[in-house]
């Protein structure tokens, strides 16, 4: 197992989460797409298992830690459908985009902070591949209740260099 | 005129929608992009003809049902959009992303549902080119008081395979 | 200094922004990556040196005008942060995509006519260059309770054409 995929996996489990197991996709389209040199990966809600474990809106009943604890939650699970993908993260070039949607109360002003959970967790893992350009916004509700959303683009080498544009998914 | 091509005319037709009439843009910008083997359109709102036929926040005054067919009213837009520039439908490779912005009450947390509408439509008309990545998320407001705002990115066959990316629109 | 570099410079110093100082960024992020034939732009909200200068809700304390004037400054902050990493805005080909969230009040429906401000800047300085797709979307809140928050993707020239995708940033 490579450093990075070592690095996942036991960061993961801080948060109870197995990257082996199975990733739960909540409606009706695909987790992950790749195309060319670039991979798509859905919006992320913390959810582990079965169960979304920090719902709620920030400068609500949900504080800046557990906002952050959520953000880091969704990009494992963006790591964690990546590594499946591609066998190991070391495949991994660049993320490129990462958006975050904060469940917000109308006066919270933080998202930049919570959005640093995100970041944080993608630079502990890919290190210089994991840092990226980002938007962080206050929307008013996420499915089910989710207090963060993470949707993200990456760089990945090519599959097969010679072949022109692969999609997967 | 294709199978997808075909579909596309009779979904949209359910709807009142001809998709060989003008499709109105509401700012100063333009409804579709192509670069090299990638298409880009812009955020659609449920318009028909001149008229944004569903408007308000769901978990309020608009059922989920209505929700739904606001997405797939854009969705409808979209593949407009697409077959418009390209001719044909059988020339998309894939959806790539999808963005579905739900106009949502506080405590509305049906927004995977709603992106559903959208989805469904994707796959009904373009089969599995039409399967995709997402993020769907609850916002305060949309133009015009539009239910539900959708944009996406596709993947297509490039238009002169050995000159390099094109920029339409 | 080329005509759409002149031309930055001078709208940006109408609101009091020097395009050659320091652009500070809020996170743990970078402002601006290169892929390829590709920049990602980071979610730009209306700052001129230390300070967020539109900040509140649309449809309450701020006007149109004023969410004009900050979707204006978010692109010339764009701008600047792509003139600095090409050496010129005519490396520009095409801005590809602009996402624009206005911070908006409940019952405010004017998204469209903000981001406005953001496109007429971008095709003011890049002429044609500068005309894109748009999603335009009203959020609960932004950071630092900034008024608009924009981000975008260029297709730029590539930096050496023979080499394959760059990694900036």
């Amino acid at each position: 197992m490579s450093s990075r995929d070592a690095k996942l996996k036991e960061l993961a489990s801080a948060h109870g989460f197995d990257i082996d197991a199975e990733i739960k996709v909540g409606g009706s389209y695909v987790p992950l797409l790749r195309h060319g040199g670039e991979v798509f990966i859905s919006g992320q809600i913390p959810r582990v298992g079965d169960k979304v474990v920090v719902t709620g809106k920030l400068g609500a009943e949900v504080s800046l830690a557990n906002g952050q604890r959520a953000a880091r939650i969704c990009a494992l699970r963006a790591l964690a459908l990546l590594r499946r993908e591609l066998g190991t993260l070391d495949e991994v070039k660049k993320i490129l985009r990462v958006s975050v949607y904060v469940h917000s109360a109308p006066d919270f002003t933080q998202q930049t902070e919570v959005a640093d959970g995100a970041s944080a967790l993608l630079q502990e893992v890919l290190g210089p591949a994991g840092v990226h350009t980002r938007t962080s916004v206050g929307v008013v509700q996420l499915p089910k209740g989710a207090a963060v959303e993470v949707d993200l683009i990456a760089a990945v080498l090519p599959a097969h260099p010679a072949a022109g544009p692969q999609l997967g998914g």
